[in-house]
């Protein structure tokens, strides 16, 4: 397999369909997707977006080699007239995105998809895989990292991702959202989160002894030294051990920097008391690293605890999103276009989350001028203009009774085009400019909506002109459509 | 980055410890590292190990490119000896690990490196990350294929997955634990995982009714016919039209072999609903696909409410193996040589279930010689032989007078080599004979231990040599190891 052409990573339906749509007249007609999603990840206030990048890569290096087009004229479904469209496929839309790093919200339109509706539906897949993947870790770690409360967080979790990609992609999406760092080498290569990591259990058992593995760390690492001190008795012998190597090697070369990590056993009690030991030997200066199985709830209990920590190792549950391991983004059909006019497309279903906006949309940010904080975000169909100069009535789309009528504020469009007739048009900024964006993000919501248990919901309103028309759709739909 | 080439997926620590070894002169020491994990995912009776075949391809393409040389120079950490080391990097070492497919137990070493301390530090990252993702997820689909109790179980789970290869391996470990397939195409061309599947609800949309949208899919795949039917209305519209599109096109072709899937909705009531309308209309052998948020929980209760399900379609729950997400494998120093001599290592810490097993181990499985159910399993010093010709006591290693003696027993080594001095010893099985020795598997364990809740405690015990140096070795450490 080239894990370099990810172009197959696709669900079959999506070609039954292309072929079905290929053989059926419809290969030209024009359509609109969107993709969004209904819940945030552990009932937070808002997800982060990440994984547009990887969306970017992946449409620029869509190909159906001569092997994948093999494939499937084994599998006797679809036409030669199709897989040699396959075989010099391209893809020729437009696609509009919020940027990586920015806040967004349930139901709104993150990225619209707007092609012929063989190329639309060929990258479902590899769309949502990233979004859905990426933005979940991304919100994960704002979470852990606006737990530590301004102590670096690291990633460390690698070896229990859900496969390479997501270790890679972990980390990048972890540092987007404010992670100091990551364990994981290839991304430091790739995207330049700084990897850091100092020893295993293995160093200290190697060595004759303890103190001899410290000792030889200290020698070798001077500049970058942190004492793995729990291989066998954190307060009895670690930390002992990590005092007088210390003392022994670093101190007498002028370095007054080192930190020691605790990896297992009760956080709280053991980095008091390391503390109290270290400021008794003179060395309060040496910072205390924890791991093991942390999150943001048992940062946020460590720290109300008063443990002693400087800076976390998050691993686990940081790159699985291990308490909300599923982030459900989806695609669905908003428009088609016919002659040149497009048309509104809805999807009903009986579960009420689950009928779609219809039409070819944008969404619009309101801001309070003096603050700078959001206010709302409103969905609109795709030609609405909105008048920063007038007041704006912003409604609930369920409970309708619920207004705002907002005036003072600037507004900002969310989605930017990336790709424009199949060229991408959109300078992919650097993973350091996506962190810093993602930071001003953090500042435009009040705290209420960052709150991690029952935060205020942020208002994501449809136009009245959406609204009117999506709701003509659904009594329509209901009306009609049985043959 | 070079996506074939997941060297530098490492955690920084093992070059930096890797780097302090070399420098160290401990760079020709064999060292003796196991992989195991501590507890069962969904607090399960036992895991399905998957992984191996990811691993033995990371270990033959191991290579440190020039350009990761030059990243790693520019980080001054490392000596020039250690960075052209790494440039004529090889593994030279040992690897003994279970087949893929077994079923495994907490703390049995699932896979053993035998190599200098470099190589076997290198290594483990990515050893971690392949058998900690796929065992997870083939154990997952595990229990999602037994709770299906015999019907299908198709894995759509791609867009939900955490990465491109939690969806491409996802799906090769789903398929291995006895899904009947999958959506992912690419896993189809790679690993020969049937991929299947029909329309999502855009083909619905697209056309100019429901029925007609039918009608076209009808004519197209008149062989592999699934009509999606929740787009509108499951039972006044989606039912009917499928009924009627049906009778119209495929009965006349003389097909009698045909699906409708459920995605949404109160899928019992639903199924029992539909099907009615199926009978009624003569068409009793249309089969009823469900899918929506399914996993093991939620089709027991389906089933238990009579619903009227043929096959299932189960997507997030399955590829993030979601209820829970993390399978702690970890790989720790068992033993060092010390001319030519091997010196057991022990990790004592805190927390107790952290304590490892010291020593070159080996395990065996006891089996019943006439029902052939497994009895239990040995954890051993390498060079132990166990005579099946007498009676074996088996006792827990925590609670030791829980003993049982057992005979007229068969016993079986679970590790095989991988490689030795290097070189790849084992011939790789096929997926589809994995599955089957998955199979095969299942059918050795008692159904208590296959229960969801509460299974039965299979007996990992260790041999009295092994227990008596653990002892031995806890408490020498206790008494010592403080300078």
């Amino acid at each position: 397999m080239d894990l370099n052409n990810y172009t197959l990573l696709m669900d079959y339906y999506e070609l039954t369909m292309a072929n079905g749509y290929f053989e059926s007249g419809y290969k030209d007609t024009i359509v609109y997707f969107d993709m969004f999603y209904r819940k945030n990840p552990d009932n937070g206030g808002f997800v982060i977006f990440a994984g547009l990048e990887s969306i970017i890569n992946y449409v620029k290096n869509l190909k159906f080699t001569d092997s994948d087009i093999e494939y499937l004229r084994k599998r006797n479904s679809f036409s030669d007239g199709f897989l040699e469209y396959l075989r010099n496929f391209k893809f020729h839309g437009d696609i509009y995105s919020v940027k990586e790093g920015t806040v967004v919200f349930p139901y709104e339109p993150l990225i619209t998809v707007k092609a012929n509706i063989i190329e639309a539906q060929i990258v479902e897949t590899y769309l949502l895989l990233c979004v859905n993947h990426q933005s979940l870790i991304a919100t994960k770690t704002s979470r852990i990292v606006r737990a530590a409360n301004g102590r670096p967080v690291m990633e460390f979790g690698s070896r229990r991702a859900q496969g390479a990609q997501a270790a890679i992609l972990g980390a990048r999406s972890a540092y987007i959202a404010g992670a100091a760092g990551t364990a994981c080498t290839i991304s430091d290569i790739e995207y330049g989160v700084k990897a850091l990591g100092t020893m295993a259990h293995s160093w200290v058992q190697l060595f004759p002894s303890e103190y001899d593995a410290f000792v030889s760390y200290c020698k070798m690492y001077p500049d970058n030294v942190v004492l793995l001190v729990d291989t066998f008795d954190v307060l009895k012998q670690g930390v002992p051990n990590a005092i007088k190597a210390i003392k022994e090697v670093l101190i007498p070369m002028g370095i007054n920097k080192a930190g020691i990590r605790i990896d297992s056993g009760d956080i709280a009690y053991l980095s008091k008391e390391a503390k109290k030991l270290l400021v008794k030997a003179g060395l309060p200066w040496v910072t205390i690293c924890a791991s093991n199985g942390l999150d943001e709830r048992l940062i946020t209990e460590l720290i109300n605890q008063g443990a002693q920590i400087d800076s976390f190792g998050v691993g686990e549950r940081l790159i699985t999103s291990s308490s909300d391991p599923v982030f459900g983004g989806v695609y669905k059909l908003a428009a088609i276009e016919e002659k040149g006019v497009i048309i509104p497309k809805i999807k009903i279903s009986e579960n009420e989350a689950k009928i779609t906006n219809p039409h070819f949309k944008k969404v619009y940010r309101f801001y309070d001028v003096e603050s700078h904080k959001a206010l709302g975000d409103v969905i609109t169909i795709h030609d609405e203009v909105i008048d920063s100069s007038k007041e704006y009535t912003l409604f609930d789309p369920q409970c309708t009774w619920k207004q705002k009528v907002i005036s003072n504020f600037e507004v900002k469009e969310l989605q930017t085009p990336i790709f424009i007739n199949g060229n991408s048009v959109y300078d992919v900024p650097t993973v350091e400019e996506i962190r810093l964006h993602c930071n001003n993000e953090l500042d435009t919501l009040w705290d209420e909506i960052k709150r991690f248990d029952n935060p205020q919901k942020y208002y994501v309103d449809l136009s009245q002109k959406l609204w009117d028309l999506k709701n003509s759709m659904i009594e329509k739909s209901r009306n009609s459509n049985r043959k």
